[in-house]
Order: structure tokens, then sequence, then C-alpha cells
């Protein structure tokens, strides 16, 4: 218990001061460290792990929807930020600059893209010639850099990873649907990989994407109740295809001008995973997101056969597909736990000389404490069973404190308290960005998006939340990260 | 015909001109394009592809030679690369530097990584403090940039992808281990999985990688007898422990300095691959490296069921775990037929009504044009043989040229006819760094690797190829791209 005790001390108190607790833990397991820049992230051996599922998982998802993954530049001539109006007002400000390269100074500055709308544009202009060449649908895995004033790792670096998609299409329609399936695709991914039920719905004009017609959104809540934006879908119309030239033959024999679209997520999902399921001993990862799903630790490993069988149960469990490790370093068997529980490691497989003559292991479910023995024999199915129950159970308990924080208010006196105590707040909107100005100076909170499909919208109130006209829309509020 | 004609005539001839050869061919099959801004390129998704298999192939050999993937940042404080004289002296000239980021001047600018072993081994210091903590064996995937006076679609490119790996030891030995290691994991997978032999050995003084001890390297010999630098593994000893701090608390109660190496292959392996298979159709890629390794084609597609068979033999191959594509598109078989060719998808399957009646389809294999009905029972069989016989039939093709091309020089004369006949040579070499210098402005060829394990060794002369002394070294001499 001393062991056990000093782990926990280590870790800031959860319920108090996430944020704190979410910096401990993420470095205390390794997952990310400080990069020597301003803002950097190192991505350690663990945090990638969550991250190339995180690709894995996507990549199935984009390749079952008919894209392809591709590469484009990363710096990009600064004039091409220029070419769409609102595109640039946003993303100017933050851009880092190259100015000199192979000991010039350049003719024209390069900026490192912040995102990769202006370049490949640039390069479907050149490609898509005939209506035949439509729809293009891409993908991207890349690092984008964007000066940020306050980062944390994962939330918001100067650097991070993402996936960026691109498409083009002959009509509205089309694109509009493109838009639609990804912000879908990425709700079904948070709900059934990461375990995290998300709002999803659209951004008012004030959050929309810099360039955008449109921007969709999904929003994640945190164990504080504040909200995490953890992917966008964006229609982007005629807009880029006008300042970029996109344009196609179509069947009629008439020039026109495509629909594109734009999608992404990025490392930042990581930081939604952790602080979404953790709890006072550290993370707790879903299954499908764990890059370790059952460690096996050998108690008493000195004794004869125990640390072969840990092995032997590692390979079994491995050939039938789970990620398992057997720990058999020389450590105690209290600092083991404590250090795989705070790894958040979904399921801790214990065995030891006695389990081994009765036939047993002990199973321990990081989520609830609890503990069974279980019989050696078919124990790989046991596992198996025991991970998908362990995933259902976490994104349960994920909808519970998100349906239990989601509330409705009815003037802004209600509205002000619930977002004090750490709520997502429904309320009414009268679609003034000076009301939504005033919510964030007043509250800290913003409109987060404007859900599709509420079960709430039944109660939602007709006027206001700020000014007390009629509300035009029914917005989700919340302070965010 | 009249079409064959047009596709061979879009490309340049391949045994007159290999490189626009290869410009022509790997823009028309859309492996790539040129990026906007000077020496960049965009990896069209099939190029992507190949680089993902690559990624596959050698992700799996990282992992079961104890290496794990890890993510570090791009951008790289000025001052580091200073740390090491020779690191700084050879990288220096061809960085990108980012001189302004959000809005404003940096204090001290920051560099976009040429390689990263300056802001890794400053986290490897930083991490490791005893010798529990080693080795530290970390591999990334990433981009880098790199400002290069003349520029190739995937040879040479400001901006290119590449793995780098990291580690960090207690002894030499275990460091020079680790080295011959990863040069042996890329020789294998060059050859296994990309179908080329290659030389390997030790890169002269003039030729190793700015801040090694030692850098060892694979030569890959491309159609027209020159070489290409296909892989590297320096040894690093305690350059950059030196430099950057990374000591440790060895066993027996010391503080010693680590001992550090770096490895890398980039996407410069598809260009490789592309000019170390080709012909006069387009590319010939090896089953393993081919993102489509059998296409289906139905013949008379628009009779009776003939496209649902191409379809459900997708649907068997795919299933069993070939890389396999139906294509019906609205095109003539003359057509399809030389597109994919130029493409080098290994195995072509032609189906027609007679075929269906008869129970059979007919395989046409792009190395050899060889042509054969095979029943369509068990045809997923047959595919995989096939598959398997084109790979070692690729290979044994390459090998047999590289051999027939790899020639011993006993004079100045002798060396200078046959590198000008496309051969690498094999000559003494007295070990002085003059002669090294005159025989590349005098011939164009450079010392490419001091082999190994070289048949030819005992046919080695004994004096130096250039100033006639008697030779310390029997060097690989050829032109390089």
């Amino acid at each position: 218990m001393a062991k056990e005790r000093e782990f926990v001390k280590e870790l800031a108190d959860i319920t108090q001061d996430l944020p704190q607790w979410y910096t401990d833990v993420v470095l205390k397991t390794e997952l990310v460290d400080y990069g020597p820049v301003r803002g950097t992230m190192v991505i350690r051996p663990y945090g990638y792990a969550i991250w190339e599922l995180i690709q894995a998982e996507l990549n199935a998802r984009f390749k079952a929807t008919g894209h392809r993954n591709a590469y484009f530049p990363m710096l990009i001539p600064e004039s091409y930020l220029r070419r769409e109006a609102e595109h640039v007002e946003g993303f100017a400000p933050e851009v880092a600059v190259v100015t000199h390269a192979g000991g010039e100074q350049l003719t024209e500055p390069l900026i490192v893209r912040p995102t990769s709308e202006t370049i490949i544009c640039e390069m479907y202009a050149k490609w898509v010639q005939s209506y035949r060449d439509l729809p293009v649908l891409l993908n991207q895995w890349a690092n984008v850099v964007r000066w940020e004033k306050t980062t944390r790792p994962f939330l918001r670096t100067s650097e991070f990873l993402w996936q960026e998609g691109h498409t083009l299409h002959a009509t509205e329609e089309e694109a509009r649907e493109e838009t639609m399936q990804m912000l879908e695709v990425y709700r079904e991914f948070a709900e059934n990989v990461l375990a995290i039920p998300v709002y999803v719905g659209i951004k008012t004009e004030r959050e929309k994407f810099a360039g955008a017609v449109d921007t969709y959104g999904m929003e994640a809540m945190m164990l504080d109740g504040k909200s995490l934006q953890a992917g966008t879908s964006h229609y982007l119309g005629q807009n880029f295809a006008k300042a970029f030239g996109m344009k196609f033959l179509d069947k009629d024999g008439v020039h026109k001008l495509g629909y594109s679209t734009s999608w992404g997520v990025s490392t930042r999902l990581i930081g939604a995973l952790i602080m979404a399921h953790g709890d006072s001993r550290g993370l707790m990862l879903p299954p499908k997101a764990a890059p370790v799903q059952a460690v096996i630790l050998p108690i008493a490993g000195h004794k004869g056969g125990v640390n072969e069988k840990a092995l032997e149960l590692e390979k079994l469990l491995q050939s039938s597909g789970i990620r398992a490790e057997a720990d058999l370093r020389d450590y105690s068997a209290g600092w083991k736990f404590n250090e795989w529980e705070m790894k958040g490691v979904p399921l801790r497989i214990e065995i030891g000389p006695r389990d081994i003559e009765r036939g047993e292991a002990v199973l321990v479910l990081r989520h609830s404490g609890e503990k069974k023995s279980v019989p050696l024999l078919g124990i790989e199915n046991t596992v198996i069973e025991h991970l998908e129950l362990i995933q259902s159970a976490i994104l349960e308990k994920a909808r519970a404190h998100r349906d239990s924080r989601t509330k409705t208010a009815h003037s802004f006196e209600e509205f002000s308290a619930l977002i004090d105590g750490g709520n997502f707040v429904r309320g009414g909107w009268c679609g003034l960005e000076k009301c939504e100005e005033s919510i964030k100076e007043q509250t800290a909170a913003t409109a987060r998006v404007i859900p599709f499909n509420d079960d709430l919208s039944a109660a939602a109130p007709k006027t206001c939340v700020c000014c007390g006209k009629p509300s035009k829309h029914k917005v989700l509020f919340a302070r965010a990260y």
C-alpha cells in the first residue's frame, strides 16, 4: 500500500484539477514529453502506439468510403494563403515562415502548412479536367504547424500530427453528402474505438473553419464537464474552387467550378481519450485504443515455471490477436500493478505458483477493479470476451457522465450557474454574434455546436439565453479546452 | 497495336536515356507530380501506396528487432546543429530556416529537420540516467527537408519522407552490433521485398554521414549500370553523446558516455524500385511492392456475366490476401492492357465469355509476357504461386544484370572504360582522398562502398586504380544517382 500511495500521490487530484492531473499523467506514463521549442511535443512510444491504432482504425474507414492516401508538400508559397480571403484571415496570424533555405534568402517566403487546402486545391486544379476525373477523394497523414499562444501536450501544440481529407465533387449535393459522411465516420469511430460518445452538429459562423461555407464538428465531454472539439468536417462550397480555379468540363459540355470538402482529426484525440476516461489512478484506456490490452504479471516469478508460464500465455494471447505483454521485469508485483494501472491497461492477468497448480489465472479489470479467477484452459476467449465487455463498459460510463452533465437553461442566471457547475448547457440563441460573444465574455462558454439530433430538443427553451428574444437555434454551449 | 505504340511512344527510350524514361514513367503512371515549390514532389495515391507497403514491411522488421516508433518535433533550434562540428558542416548549407512565426520574428531561428540526431539526442540525454534505461531503440517516420541544388522526384527532393532509427547503447560493441544489424535488415528487405540485390559495405571518409564514426551503406544497381545509395546505417560512436551529454550511471557506479547509432531509408527507395526493374513498356513492380498485384480485366465485359465474374474473382482473390483489382472501366481492353503494363502490375488476369464457358482465365505475366490459361477452380492458389514465382524471377533478373555489370579494373584505363560502359567497377585504392577525388574528377565515378563480402575479392587488384601504389582497400566504384 505504501507503494500505491506513492504512485497516486504523484498525480494531482483529478476531481479538483483535471488539467494538472492531465499534465502529470501524460508525462508520468511516458505518453509525451515537452520538446525544446516552445509549444512542441515529443510523442513517446506509448503515445505514438495509440496514434498508430487510431491511424489503422481510420485508414480502414477511409478506404471503405473510397478514399486513398497521398502526400503533399509541407512548404507552401505564402501567396497561396492569400488567395482565399477568409482563409488567410484565419491562418495568417499563426503560421511559421521559412525565409531562408540552402544558405540564401528565398525570393518568396514559404509557410509551413497549418492545413493544406491551398496546395492541394492547386494540384486538383491541374489534375482535374473533366467530370470523369471526379470525385477526387484523397487523404493525407501529415504534420502541421500552428503557432499557438497557450499550449498543452496533444491538446494544442505548435506542431501536431493529423489526417486531412480533401475531396472535390461535381455537385453541391455530392460534396455536402461527403461532408456529412465523414462527420459520421468520425462519430462512429469516436464512439466505437475511443469509447467517447460525442455531440455532432453544425458550428456557428464565429466558430467555423476559415474559408468554409459550413463547418460540422463533434464535441466530446471531458471528466470536468468541459468540451473538447474532437474532429471537424467542412463543406467548402466553391470558395476554394474559385480561388484556385478548380474547373471541370461537365457532361453537358460546360466548364463548371467544383465543390470541395475537407475534414480532419489530430493527435488531439489522444488528449480526448485521456481526459474522457481517466481516474485518480491514471489512464483508463478502452481496449480498442490500448497499445497493451492485457498485461501478464507473474507473481513470485522466480519460482519454478511462473515466468515461463507468463511468456507462454503472452504467446497464446498474441496469437489470438490480443495485444498482450508479459512483464518479467525485476520490480515488486505491487509496483508493477500500480504502474500498469497508471498506464491504463484494461486487463491485468496475474499468475502465480498456486494459480498454475489450479490451472487458473486472476483477471483484474482496470475500469472497475473487479478481480476474478478464470481457467487457463480457453483463457484467450475469456480475455477477448472481457475486452469487449470493458470496451462497452467504458463507453457506457462516459455516456452516463455526459448525459448527467448535459443540461438545459431557460434563463441567463440558470445558464451561468450550470456552466459554472461544469455542464454542457443547451440554450436558445437569437442568432446574433453579439449575444454569442456576450455569453463568452460573461461565462467563458462558447457555442460548441448546433446539434442535429438532440434528445433534449423537446425541452429546449424558446428564447435566447442571452437577450431573451425568440431563439433561432438551439445551441449546445460549454467551456472548452 | 496502334494504341500500344501510342503508349510506348509516350516514354523515352529506356536503353538510351534512363533518366528521361524515369521522369516520363513516374509522371504518366501517376506515382508523383511536381509540387509548386522548387524541388518538392506530390506523392500521388499510386506512389503513396508503394510507400505504405514499404512502411509495413519495415515496421515489422523494426519491431522484430526490438524497436518502437515515436515522433520528435520537426523544428530544431539552430544552435543544436552547431553542437557537433562535422554535423553542422555537413548539413548547414542545405537547411531551410524558419525565422518568423505567429506574426513575430523568432529570437532564435529554427531549422526544419534535415535529419534528427540533434533533437533526439537532446531528449535521450534527458531520459537516460542509468544503465537500466539502455539501450534506447527508437524509430520515427517523418518528413525532412534538405535544400538540394538538382532534384528529381523520389531520388532527390527538397522534402522527402523517411524513417530514421536512433539508438543509444552502453557499449561500443553493442552500438556497432546494432549498426550492422540494421544494415542487414535493409539488405534483406531490399532483396526480398523490392527484389533489388544490393552491395553492402563501409563508406569512405569522404562519403560518410556528417558526424558519424563509420557509415555503412547499401548500393543498388540501376538499369543503366549507375548506382543508387538505397540506405545507410551509421555508427556514431560518442560524437553525439559528447555534444549532447548523453551520460548514464553504469553498473560500476561510474558516469559514462553512451554510444549511438542512426539509420535510415527514404522515399528514394521508390525511385530505386522503378529504375532497377522497368522496361520499355513502363514499370515492373515485384509483387511484394505492388499496390495492385493482380488486375482482372473482363474481355467483352458487356456480355452476360463477364463483369460479374470479374468482380467475383476480385473478391475471391482479395479474401486470399491478394491485392487484386477488377477494372470495369469503359475503355477498350487494349487500352487497359497497356495502362496496367505501364503501371507495372505483376499479373493480369483476362476473363471473357469463352473463358467462363471453359471454366478458365488467362494469366499474363508482366515481367516475361508469358500467357497461360488456368482453371478458375483454385485460381487463388495459382495466383499466389505465380506471384511468388514472379517475385523470384524479378530478383534473379536484377541479380544477373548486376553481376554481369560488376567488373574489376587493373589499370586506370581499364577502369575508365568500364565506368563509361555503365558498370560497377572494383578497383584497388591506396586510401588517400586525393586519389578518390581524382577518380571522381576524371570519370565522375565515386567510391560507393568498400564491400564486406565480395566474391570478386580474390581477383581484386593489388594496386590503386588511380596512383598505382599498393592498395589498402578494394573499393566498389560507380557513377551514382
